[in-house]
């Protein structure tokens, strides 16, 4: 992105707009400092008209998505022990054969977990839990459908069946078999995930134990306009009053959603490129989440309170696995299904007509 | 023991009685070959009229505990797996954002297991569970509360703080106070235990995670006459009825009760000879398991079918720790709380007295 600018500067003198940069190193971290920062210079970034996030955006295939907003996430960590519940077990796992007398806090967790999901597991019982859902909204299912101007519908592009290969799965929940069933789930719904739960022997063999504690982690899926605090409260509120007061409900991580109309001008400038360039693109409602695709990036602190900044990002070009040993980004263009891959050059001169095309906005 | 024979040869020419030994060195594997070999020898077998047990049975107090029967165990694992179910992640465990259009065997499980234990986690809610219990008897109970010949019933020596306060527990089951009470739950109640549960991300901070299983283990303590293989039956049914026939079920390990008279011939020898070394002893009726000292030994392979001898286990000494590092054994005597603790002097003599007293039966 940088060279971009050299080369402009080299070529044309100077910039088509001013520029406000913010680097960023704590994606991974979940850009926790974020927030603050926005607060400390709120008053600077004020002067911006939109917010433009430079990352390369076409698939495999090379299809561009360009990334509009983003969905809540909170990640909460529940914990039975017998230490507070005051019976069972509270100090260390004991004999199990102490069960005919002692309580469990192990089937206390799995009792207390139950309540909160449908027999099926993929609705949340709690109440209130959907109150506040706004999403989709009539023209969030009519450009899944039909697109905007000349990207191409996400319904046309997208495949379950690759989807179910790719994940080694027979069949969705409710057995939806309809691309537009499927994504309007995905990017629109919420989730109670179990992530992960332990306690106890878990090693090979047998070993009569009776645990003192037992934890799970889960990860929660949210969209517009539920809240995170309250969601969090809820989860509380649910426990308290199934008579778990002592369950611990500690916060691991989370943020909010990011609404982000995807008309906005820098959307828009983003459209205007993949079209010059030729390239194919579909367009996700905002707090789209497009399938293993979508970058983490903190959306909601410049598309939120205070700023309420106009954000999209994308750009040509691939790259993938990111994390993984074999990480990539392609730097020699090639073809591919839905048209051009473009590589590292094409990524930069996208990235300059990206800054163009908004000036002329 | 072997000592034990030298001297009676060398001091009396011959044994009291003629002995059939049984050595096994499986106890730790749950004593799997026994009762093959019981099969294989049972004509040599038959010609027995008991079974003894040499084993020091003092506890730190001095009070001594002869072994009589034992409850049945059966060892479960249960597991929920996307591809055996057919739906969710089948391979691996997926994104956890993928929650929002897949089912989740981790809650699947979590349902299951709910289904198989009564809101307290107390009452096992499996269908004809409780139907076989025959204990605890009359004569049971007036074992516990008035002993037999010169023993000290169990209620007077059991005290529930000083279990409390070894177990780090603040209250038992159903806040059960009186000894009698928890003595009878111990003793004869039959237990479902949640030993151990896993799946999914267990470490430590987030990750966002779909798992395509989670695992259970459970121990279950069961009386007479309830039988394992029925109960086996009984939770495979039970788990088809609920819809979960894709739960898989595994049988880790496990053993019958043993039914034994308190009023014996080999016990009546093990009463004589606390008798005469001015022991006293506890006697807890059969079936029963003594907290945390009951050893695991395969008493039903001898007193169930075919054999069906009076078998009992005991004699004078202490030790401890079984399996830890610091495992030990009282050599040279010492005062306790309930009277003298003989060390290996005394196990010895009190070995061999029990050969004597028998032999005049």
């Amino acid at each position: 992105f940088l060279n971009v600018f050299e080369s402009i500067q080299q070529a044309a003198g100077e910039l088509p707009i001013n520029l406000i940069f913010v680097f960023e190193g704590e994606e991974e971290r979940g850009s926790v400092s974020m927030p603050k920062f926005v607060r400390d210079y709120e008053q600077k970034l004020r002067r911006a008209d939109g917010v433009y996030f430079p990352i390369c955006s076409q698939d495999r295939n090379g299809l561009a998505r360009p990334s509009l907003g983003s969905e809540g996430i909170l990640y909460i960590e529940l914990e039975t022990n017998g230490a507070l519940w005051g019976r069972g077990p509270t100090q260390f796992g004991v004999h199990g054969g102490l069960k005919r007398i002692l309580d469990s806090p192990a089937w206390r967790h799995i009792k207390m977990l139950s309540t909160l999901v449908s027999d099926d597991g993929n609705r949340v019982e709690i109440e209130g839990w959907y109150d506040d859902v706004a999403v989709p909204s009539e023209e969030d299912l009519r450009l899944l459908k039909e697109g905007y101007r000349h990207s191409t519908p996400a319904v046309e592009v997208f495949d379950p069946e690759i989807l179910k290969e790719m994940l080694k799965v027979k069949c969705f929940k409710g057995d939806l078999e309809r691309p537009e069933e499927i994504l309007r789930e995905m990017l629109f719904s919420t989730s109670f995930n179990l992530d992960g739960i332990w306690g106890g022997w878990t090693g090979p063999g047998t070993k009569t134990l009776l645990p003192h504690k037992v934890m799970s982690k889960h990860n929660i899926r949210f969209v517009p306009k539920q809240d995170i605090d309250d969601l969090f409260r809820k989860i509380r509120a649910h426990l308290d009053g199934h008579g778990y007061e002592d369950v611990a409900l500690r916060r691991l991580a989370g943020y909010p959603w990011a609404l982000v109309d995807h008309k906005n001008p820098v959307a828009e400038s983003l459209y205007d490129v993949f079209e010059e360039f030729g390239v194919r693109y579909t367009i996700y409602p905002p707090v789209a989440n497009p399938v293993l695709t979508s970058p983490a990036w903190p959306a909601y602190v410049f598309a939120g309170e205070p700023l309420k900044l106009p954000i999209a990002g994308g750009a040509l070009g691939h790259g993938g696995l990111a994390h993984s040993p074999n990480e990539y980004i392609v730097v020699e263009g090639c073809e591919a299904k839905y048209g051009y891959i473009h590589g590292l050059e094409g990524m930069e001169k996208s990235m300059a007509s990206v800054l163009y095309h908004f000036a002329q906005r």
